[in-house]
């Protein structure tokens, strides 16, 4: 049985909506945060010594990083699906997108967020921030121009990659800022193993 | 010939050292920051969107993020080399720090950077960013505990995709703090391939 641990209150949900996709068996080992430093308990330490998740067990690997995670459940559990044929173009995009999420577009997001807790005293690093966020999200936003997914005309693993920053996204800049990336919001809300997964686990 | 899209003071170095690994032949456009902003310039919009670096072109593809970009030379040029055979756990673990290198261990130098342009006023931050720093490279410490490379007994491209943060983070907090880490560093600078990157683009 996959078992997947999960921190309340995090990036997580991108695993558990395609454990849904894929239709598998998983099971999930919820994790509060720390009240005062909002960081993840020292129990998830035991799983791996980073003491972060989302973390992964399935057979005897212990998986770390979402797009690690993504691409592994899809490349074991996939038959096909979800992902482009290893070797074509589309897949080189896939991968792309992949690291992408994490690699790049979050880190304005998350540089708000932190920056934020300084309040006034942030402000000289607002503008930069601001501009970074408005540069990768109008991109994405211009790569789904005429198009409902990032790779190809369906569902596959990098679409649930970006899912996390494109919703932060566009709940940070409202409905109107990124009218591609709102279309892809709702269509993701729309699916029903989406839906599935947060009735289950809805922190 | 494959292209690389090089912005000076960056990244970049790890995709010309992964060429010089694989023997193969490239050609470097460098770029000089905006002297102002020290963004890239516009002229790399007409390369990608973005406008970031670095940017690889290779017969009819253009891609970024340094991942998805090391990922797709060993797969295409690889021969074997410098990467686990897809299926092994090797593989999985492989894949995993392709991802964990910018989509995790980079965050807290990038926090860092950011905010010490606040000066002092940026203190607040200081604890939590310090203590990110001491538990991810930390963890990549313990990960290289009688081990040389990250993955398996020879150099591969999660190696590579990891130098940087690595580096950044010895630099940082000298070559006292974090032991393995430094034993891979010197590895690094000691690679005669490492070497031909750095003499033919030393910037």
């Amino acid at each position: 049985m996959i078992e997947v641990h999960h921190l309340k209150e995090s990036r997580s949900r991108r695993i558990t909506w395609l454990l849904e996709e894929l239709g598998l068996d998983y099971t999930v080992i919820s994790y509060d945060r720390d009240p005062k430093t909002r960081l993840a308990p020292p129990e998830l330490q035991k799983i791996h010594p980073l003491g972060k998740a989302p973390i992964v067990r399935d057979k005897d690997q212990t998986l770390i990083e979402s797009g690690a995670i993504i691409d592994y459940l899809i490349r074991t559990y996939g038959n096909g699906h979800l992902a482009p044929a290893v070797g074509t173009s589309d897949y080189n995009r896939y991968v792309q997108f992949l690291h992408y999420a994490e690699g790049s577009a979050m880190l304005p997001l998350l540089l708000k967020l932190y920056v934020s807790r300084l309040g006034e005293a942030g402000a000289p690093l607002h503008p930069r921030i601001n501009g970074e966020v408005a540069n990768h999200f109008g991109y994405l936003n211009g790569e789904l121009e005429g198009r409902d997914y990032f790779v190809g005309d369906s569902l596959t693993g990098a679409d649930i990659q970006l899912s996390f920053a494109v919703q932060s996204a566009v709940r940070g800049a409202g409905r109107e800022a990124f009218p591609n990336l709102t279309r892809f919001v709702d269509m993701i809300a729309a699916r029903p193993a989406y839906q599935r997964a947060v009735e289950k686990y809805s922190e």
